[in-house]
């Protein structure tokens, strides 16, 4: 059956209420952009531009009828005054010694006001291991050494948070570095050898897999910035679908893969055809520390040459898009710090065959990009749980460079088809009707039978 | 009614047959660039990228029925071996003399080999005010002086060319310079007073709208590639729908703004603010010329800066973009002939407020871009009339800067929901279901309430 | 007789003593950056970057020699802490609120601790008229009416400066707005017709000229950071030699412009040709509103658009550089501020005549760059006063976009040239030897006739 | 004594005559983009734009005399016509064949008019070694297998070459790959330890090291346009010296360290601070597929990171260029072809500390940008044998990199200090005065104290 009927009825969804727990795995540049924005924007200090949550509109119904509420008005979502926040690092800062660190914010503006209660958010000790992500060292970690004894202390950190601040509900977002690369293997297929694998202390278990797994058992809904497996395996979807608890991932998309996936459909939608995009990136934050390591580099490039594939499909059209160079670089490069500055060489051709290029320079914030996702996420994920939504939430592709889909799925990189999945799923959740942009009845005199 | 259903049933579409006239008004470097490639492609010597008719493919069913035709396998659109072109022109170069002076395709390899069908189109005296274009001269001028011996001189043209060529469907494409600019008057309110207007030989009657009114009184299709009026007032837009017969407009979207309406789409989606937006383009071909004139310029300033407004909805969010300064700017630029370049500044601001930098840098080639543009627009407008769908054609606004709409609607600038709108509209015609995305039934064992 | 020899013997320099009054003609962005810098050096608080005299140094004698003193150390400038300020501007907001109103400067960190400091520079009135600037309007205006009057007025105003802040020495160096264009006429060719246009208020007289006079009158050096004729008609120049006080200008050479003139050289270094060369300009602060007026333009244009022809000889090399399309442009965008941003695309071609392209974005800041040259000029002019050194200061072409030369002399407008210039100039004046990389020295033993 | 005077009476020069052999080791697409634009410009088909030697003048005198005869004129150099080419290469295509691969010259207008002059180079056996440059691989290699043996070859066809077509005198030029990274090693320091580690197949000795050997051995100049050590070792620099033979390298300077090296001095010349430079490369031909091999771009990297380093003096200036982050990357990414793309960014900072950026982008042709240096030095290598001016010549450093000097001095890498000393080393050999832009002269009356 076409997309275009709903062939699922909507689904009730329970009323928000009471706090929401929101941990954070790391405490770095852009957990304390998104803790101290939360609280800014609580205050009246700031506003939480980015945010579709909280800024975006839905429109519902005709064009004519002009009826486009803010998506909070419409959609039970938590209150951002229930929201209540948690982390773990590596190192021992608490929110606001970090967010100095990382610079992101201007301290006067931004950290002092509200230097109290970023002070109180204090990093819990991280499930951390050198071995996964080699260019950082920290002390605040746990001292259990066996996966097992640290799954088991990552739920007992969640149950005291949630007993401490008296969350209704929970959720947990990996905020933290790449991990090296690990290709699925047998051990991740299902939960059985995955739980076997923990006892055995393997190497293919690495710590984001211990949080997300300790999570899952505690029903918590997981988001995983960073593009490391982690909960993109068989064994934990599988425990997601069945333990009801939603989950998505995977790496934020904000910069470079962000643009690339905003202007390639461009190129499809007009049929230009492709002979090489060369994407350049220097950042100097720890994210660019710890991707100057070729093992977690190769985590991170899989994830930005994958965006291509799907929006172009080669496979579609052979003679456009089957040659394409697609190169990615990232470079360390400290003068920026947190600002992030891509630049992308886009080779390309039009009718006959003619060459173009075209070229984008992006000068942008890593940490303020990510932040109002990180919120979202929080939101969205806390909705489909109440909402009766489990395991893969697809309809969340738009946050990140590489989606979680359903086996058997190609995952759409198209930020457009992204953004329409997402806001057709909302009028699908709350009972009203698809956007499809056909219009013709605005034109029913002129399409219909003179005759008639 | 909202558009997710279709509230309106599928056309009947007449089958193609007989010969197309394409008739350009115009005979520079875009139809030049047209009409030979269309040539060099019939030969198999070239490829028709940039064509949606040619190359493009419907996604029909679901993600996972692998079903995606071409859309010319499935759309009863016209054959390129049917297609015969004419042109009027003020200069009295044939198209192999024009192509070579635009110096757009390369002599050797795309000129020689089809020298002389390209001699066989000889422009037809043009119906030409220097008043109206100023930076152009031309010997090639029809010797009537009163606009309606114009109009009636243009229709003799259009019967010849059927008759000569034995077509049996025409359409009729503007590729011609920008017109100085025109303000909407009572005038052009119906067709009385426009017709009054042309015995009067009246200012605001410009020639295209002379060309316009030729091809609706001889119910041949029209489109407009250049930002002038036209066929966008509502003497002709009524006539057009009480004559059964399909136009759109205004103004090519190829290079700068088609960039840009690819690209404000994801700061929209992302709910990021805008502070200014700086374009700027550097020409040297005639049409660089031309809007050299600060009359024409105006015409396409007013086309070019509209864009961003109904993409970004200042009305519904007015922190965002209530107060951006855009800019647009085109300079004369000999070194580049035909190879437009453009450069553009997006200031922005995500977070809390903070500030960050886009820039684009397009090196394109003008003609390439818009001949493509002019066959799909001649095979979907010979289309539409064979579905009897009269009047204003709102799902070619993907083609258009400044498309032609409904009363009372606003225009959708968006390139992808232009796309969304094109291609939803062919699988209307075609009886297919319409795409919306929201695939919530691959996940149904997920959603389905559990205890079912 | 040739340049490499030192023609004239150097000259005695009476050493610097006492304070030295800095008069500012205008106290906008520039003069209250360069002001408040001055004050933040002096403490301690901030690197005086950007100043070649306070930061650069002085190669003496053979590269192997190591001598590389830096200038201050052997050339007698005046000190930092013997400098006074003042100024003149047409709105009466004192160096601090300017200075916050200019935004170019942190709040926190650089005006906040010198807050007293700038609140005591309070404007002169000025001898304003919004004739010649028509953008702006101020209230802080000379209520004089007559040009004798106002060029008395301002003689008073340097004498009372004088008298109140006891300076041994003064310069006056145009920080203000770009006037309108004015073309050199009869009325400026000798003192005689000046003083008697000044008589008749006669239009040719702008009010920076009215300072110029005002200050040569009073033994002032002048230098010229604007566009503007000012000082730059045979009348003052005369007057200036004859009464042995130092000039120069005009228009600071700071931002896309002293690019240009950095990389225009590589080109002709390397013998490679010019087709065009496309420069446009974005910026927000006083300076772009004032620009805004087509007038106000056409005076900086001319100074922009003529620094290509003294560097690429196109007489000398007619193939080479004969017909540039060289086109400027410059727009009001607000969004940036003080925050000024170039953009300038080449187009050129090497070996055989094959085409290349240079593109160049400037992200840059205006008053920053011109601070420093403010307080060089300052030095620099004082310092050829008490050598001896009167009316045109050809060597300090380096600050500027269009510097002003001996009649029948061209220009150097090469960035390379001119410091080659300044720096051998200030050799010459502490009686070392001029330096001219020939170097054959170093292989003497492999240059010699093998046989001696 | 300082460097002003001429410390060396200037050279007697040998007069051209008879024909100039110019051997090119490797026939790519520099050495027949330079063979082929010789032979074009002979018959008067194109220019030889980017050819100092060729297109460039000298200025003689004051500025006021209007002297500035073409160098070519003035210096005795070898005329185009007496040019006879020869190359040694791996790969047996001849120039015409060699050229249509490299496709850097257009086939129709280029190559077919003198596609039998080019079909007549045919490459000679080429001493060629893969462990040296690991990404290629050839044909048409000597058999020879011992070091010793290799030389004598080369020195065969060196001496076979001169008798064959008659020429007078030869200089070799190295236009091949680079080869992959060697340090400096005892074997190198002198011709006895040299002459024993070829005898002992000595890895240190590289193939062209012993090209550069037979070359001296042979009497022949030697120029080196990769980054490889080959003739800047001691043993051979010794070598040249004591027979009278030119050399000169290392490294081309074409593209992007061509345009840093004459923006650099632009920062240093106004005393700007600078924070990081990062620099990318993409490039599609043979040069981008061998330095892919990271031992060959850590030869090239080395030769590309080196040039800031004496241009902005860190030793002199640490506040300012004490700690500069600068990164050099090369991409090979073959959509490109010949047509290298560099992506500059340049974080510096003015007045006070505040932060800037420039970014430059250069669309070049790698070979038309070699080409014309080829010819340049093959003729100024000529002329100064026939000045009798041995060993390093340090007036070419404007050709290079990494320029080759004397020991104890430190190489010039700025642009513009090359250029003058390449132009007043020639007109020290003619006899003619340096030219220093001081210039006070012009200022005499103004200058000399006005009571005399």
């Amino acid at each position: 059956m076409p997309e275009s009927s709903t062939p699922l009825p909507a689904p009730t969804i329970a009323p928000p209420g009471g706090k929401l727990g929101v941990l954070c795995v790391g405490l770095g540049a852009v957990a304390t952009t998104f803790i101290a924005g939360v609280e800014l924007i609580r205050r009246g200090m700031a506003e939480p531009v980015g945010s579709l949550s909280q800024v975006g509109t839905l429109r519902l119904g005709k064009r004519t009828d002009g009826r486009s509420p803010k998506i909070a008005d419409v959609v039970p979502l938590a209150a951002l005054d229930d929201l209540v926040f948690g982390a773990w690092d590596p190192f021992p800062d608490d929110a606001y010694v970090s967010a100095q660190k990382a610079g992101v914010l201007d301290a006067g503006r931004h950290l002092e006001p509200i230097a109290e209660q970023l002070r109180a958010v204090q990093p819990m000790a991280a499930a951390f291991d050198a071995n996964y992500v080699r260019r950082l060292d920290g002390e605040n970690v746990k001292p259990e050494r066996s996966k097992r004894a640290l799954v088991e202390a990552i739920r007992e950190d969640i149950q005291a948070f949630q007993e401490q601040h008296g969350c209704d509900r929970m959720v947990m977002i990996w905020c933290g570095s790449t991990e090296v690369h690990l290709d699925p293997s047998p051990v991740h297929a299902d939960l059985e050898s995955f739980d076997a694998a923990i006892d055995d202390d393997h190497d293919a278990i690495s710590p984001s897999m211990l949080y997300a797994y300790a999570a899952l058992l505690e029903g918590v809904p997981f988001a995983n910035g960073a593009p490391s497996l982690t909960v993109d395996v068989p064994a934990l979807r599988d425990l997601a679908s069945s333990s009801g608890v939603p989950i998505c991932g995977k790496d934020f998309k904000t910069g470079q893969t962000m643009v690339k996936t905003s202007l390639a459909p461009m190129f499809k939608a007009r049929m230009l055809g492709m002979d090489g995009w060369y994407s350049t990136n220097i950042l100097g934050n720890r994210d660019g520390e710890v991707l100057d390591d070729p093992e977690a580099f190769k985590s991170k490039e899989h994830s930005k040459l994958g965006v291509l594939d799907t929006i172009l499909q080669p496979d579609l059209y052979p003679d456009l898009y089957g040659e394409i160079d697609h190169v990615v670089r990232i470079n360390y490069y400290p003068p920026r710090g947190d600002n992030k500055e891509g630049w992308d060489n886009i080779d390309f051709h039009g009718w006959l065959g003619y060459p173009m290029q075209l070229k984008v320079n992006f000068l942008c914030r890593d940490s303020i990009l990510a932040a109002p996702l990180c919120l979202d996420l929080a939101l969205f994920l806390d909705l489909a749980q109440r909402a009766g939504m489990a395991g893969i939430q697809e309809w969340l592709s738009f946050y990140f460079k590489s989606p979680q889909v359903a086996p058997g799925l190609y995952p759409e990189h198209d930020l457009y088809i992204q953004q329409t999945k997402l806001k057709n799923t909302l009028r699908w959740m709350i009972g009203e009707s698809q956007i499809t942009h056909l219009g013709v009845e605005y034109y029913a005199d002129d399409y219909l039978p003179q005759d008639d």
